[in-house]
């Protein structure tokens, strides 16, 4: 006999569809008689832990949509990575509760908290289903074609740079713009969909697939200003040198690590500026400045992909679809199938859990500082429709009627 | 006899909506007959002197209309500051191109320029009709109501705002975003319209029209955080001590000035950082983030308030207006008529320009650290139509299995 119930849960950060996908879990769920009751956890495992749970079952469809098409984690999130003990403590809440699906929306570290979680499970004999749904706007998992909450990040750094571009033609300088991303170009290498026109920027493009030189960095800076009179420059906030060791690592007096063993490369400024004062001082150039784009470019509210919202919300119906129609845990990945479509797969949890998918070399050109059209093509429908656009005046020059 | 000649051009920080200006002149001149030409000047005031222009009459309306709709300023702009000596320069090639009416569109230094070019031609006994065209995301400028580029700023730190709310409220910790503005504080305090629940964020606003005690600052994020586990903080870039000093310049160890002995406030993370450190080292609370919003928040493409567009559109017209019709020289101005509704003057160019208006004490809470309702009424009809909007899970809890 089945009690019914499933439990949904949020983990890792948040991105600007991460509720759509929580939405679709509940709204699918709801079209199978056998499902009694969705519950969601707050703030991820540490809620399941806490028995800190909501009945989403209650929620009217009416106000799941508008949370669908808020930013940011409904559920709240959480760090928090699971280790044997912890996991112990979530089945004996699964247990007590009697819930037989578990589905955690996440990204790299939440997948291995799936894994870890269903093989507990397993070992104890415990009837669980336990499906990861596939979050991030590092796009760095393995398996997946790109994963929900990438475009509508993509498409803010699209648009960020897009108009950076267009003040920097204006009041001519350098611009530096760091970019997320961790390890994993994808999100700074979006900065080039911003470009229209030939001499637009970003000039130069910086991924963390290619060691960081600042010597190179100075000379391709100081040779994009002198042939433009200005310089557009995107940066990855996990750019770092032939050790392997980040930049902004040199700098820091005191690392941050997350539970995860994570370095903390978001929330400050330091690797703009550092980059900004290089110039400055090396090149001689006045007018530099720099732009960290911080938790902007994952939490701005009214910059989303309507591609990303309807594939978001797909991950989570599919999710549904493959724990009470399918026989085995897993994480949903997204395949293209044409351009423009999708399908999703099932794929096993351990192809998934804990590694990070880095860009292509098709994707980065031989110059090492900007990217192909194979990945122009690859990311331009996952922007959506109605992608702002930039247009000059054509400029009929005015004879000069003073000097010769 | 009349050449029929008109100059327009683009000074100052660009704006979301300056286009829409100079497509109001260029459009509204083309209406009178006695316009022959509307040439347009290259970065500002510098490509008058440089005999830089663009006959703008020969642009199709179509490509104009997709220009006004663009970012940044078309023309390119300066921070060039005209003395005697440069004015007199413009003179030269305003005659030589029997050039009668100059539009400069621009905020408090370009409104003092127009001021001294209409000046040294009244000396000169030149006929120039010379028109300021107000614009100034800092929206410092007196005698207006707003000013044109202030509401879709502001609709971008406000969605910003709701958005770093929602982020925060998912991952709880300590937020602080630094907003421009300069030494008026309305584009910090827009900060408050992205809060909806009485719970929301931004919990503290910090405007430079109140002095800066970093003790007092440190006291009211611990206070707030102790209350809602969470703190979101909007400091304005231009916060200053008592003495006037303000915080960023204690930090810098090279103060950067521009050519009208402004401090060079923007383009760098360090107040953000300098405030999060703090937070870090005296609150001792760990997750604590700062973003400096930067270049973003006036430059961003795909983010305008459509009030400030139509409003941008009309300055550029009625100053077409005032010159032709007209007896005088003047800065245009926003003057509110209803709610919402305005008109538009034509103000002496000596009570607009070098002066620097702040947020009145009735839109600032008691406490220094909010605004008041009579600030939202004022802005929230600027902001435009279409806001999004966040919404919560109604969230029926789920009573515990194991723990009381």
């Amino acid at each position: 006999m089945s009690s019914g119930k499933m439990l949904v849960a949020q983990g890792g950060g948040p991105t600007a569809v991460i509720n759509q996908s929580l939405v679709g879990v509940v709204l699918e769920a709801r079209r199978f008689r056998e499902v009694q009751r969705v519950y969601g956890a707050r703030h991820g495992v540490r809620g399941i832990v806490d028995e800190d749970f909501i009945d989403l079952t209650q929620e009217t469809s009416h106000n799941l949509e508008l949370v669908a098409n808020t930013p940011s984690s409904a559920l709240g999130s959480t760090r928090d990575k699971p280790d044997l003990a912890y996991c112990q403590k979530i089945f004996r809440v699964l247990q007590a509760h009697e819930i037989e699906h578990f589905f955690y929306i996440g990204g790299n570290d939440s997948s291995d908290t799936v894994r870890i979680v269903a093989e507990e499970a397993r070992q104890a004999g415990y009837p669980l289903r336990a499906i990861h749904i596939p979050k991030t706007i590092d796009n760095d998992l393995v398996g997946n074609d790109h994963t929900p909450g990438f475009p509508s990040a993509a498409r803010f750094v699209a648009q960020a740079f897009a108009g950076a571009n267009l003040d920097n033609a204006a009041l001519p300088g350098v611009y530096v713009g760091v970019v997320m991303g961790r390890h994993a170009g994808f999100l700074t290498a979006a900065s080039a969909l911003g470009k229209k026109f030939p001499d637009d920027g970003p000039h130069l493009i910086y991924l963390p697939e290619r060691v960081f030189e600042i010597e190179k960095f100075l000379a391709d800076v100081q040779a994009v200003y002198s042939r433009h009179g200005r310089c557009v420059v995107a940066v990855s906030e996990g750019i770092h040198d032939a050790a392997g060791v980040p930049v902004l690592a040199r700098l820091a007096t005191e690392l941050e690590r997350d539970a995860h063993g994570n370095v903390q490369l978001s929330g400050s400024g330091a690797l703009a500026d550092l980059l900004c004062q290089q110039i400055k001082d090396k090149l001689k150039i006045k007018r530099v400045r720099g732009d960290t784009f911080g938790y902007l470019q994952r939490s701005f509210i009214g910059c989303t992909s309507d591609v990303d919202q309807r594939e978001a919300r797909e991950v989570g119906e599919k999710a549904v679809q493959f724990a009470l129609w399918g026989d085995r845990s897993g994480s949903v990945a997204i395949r293209r199938t044409g351009f423009y479509s999708v399908d999703y797969d099932l794929l096993p949890l351990e192809a998934v859990a804990g590694k990070t998918r880095t860009m292509d070399d098709a994707f980065i050109a031989d110059s090492g500082t900007d990217i192909t059209d194979a990945f122009r093509l690859y990311l331009r429908p996952l922007l959506g429709s109605g992608m702002p656009d930039a247009f000059r005046l054509r400029g009929a020059p005015v004879p000069r009627a003073l000097q010769p």
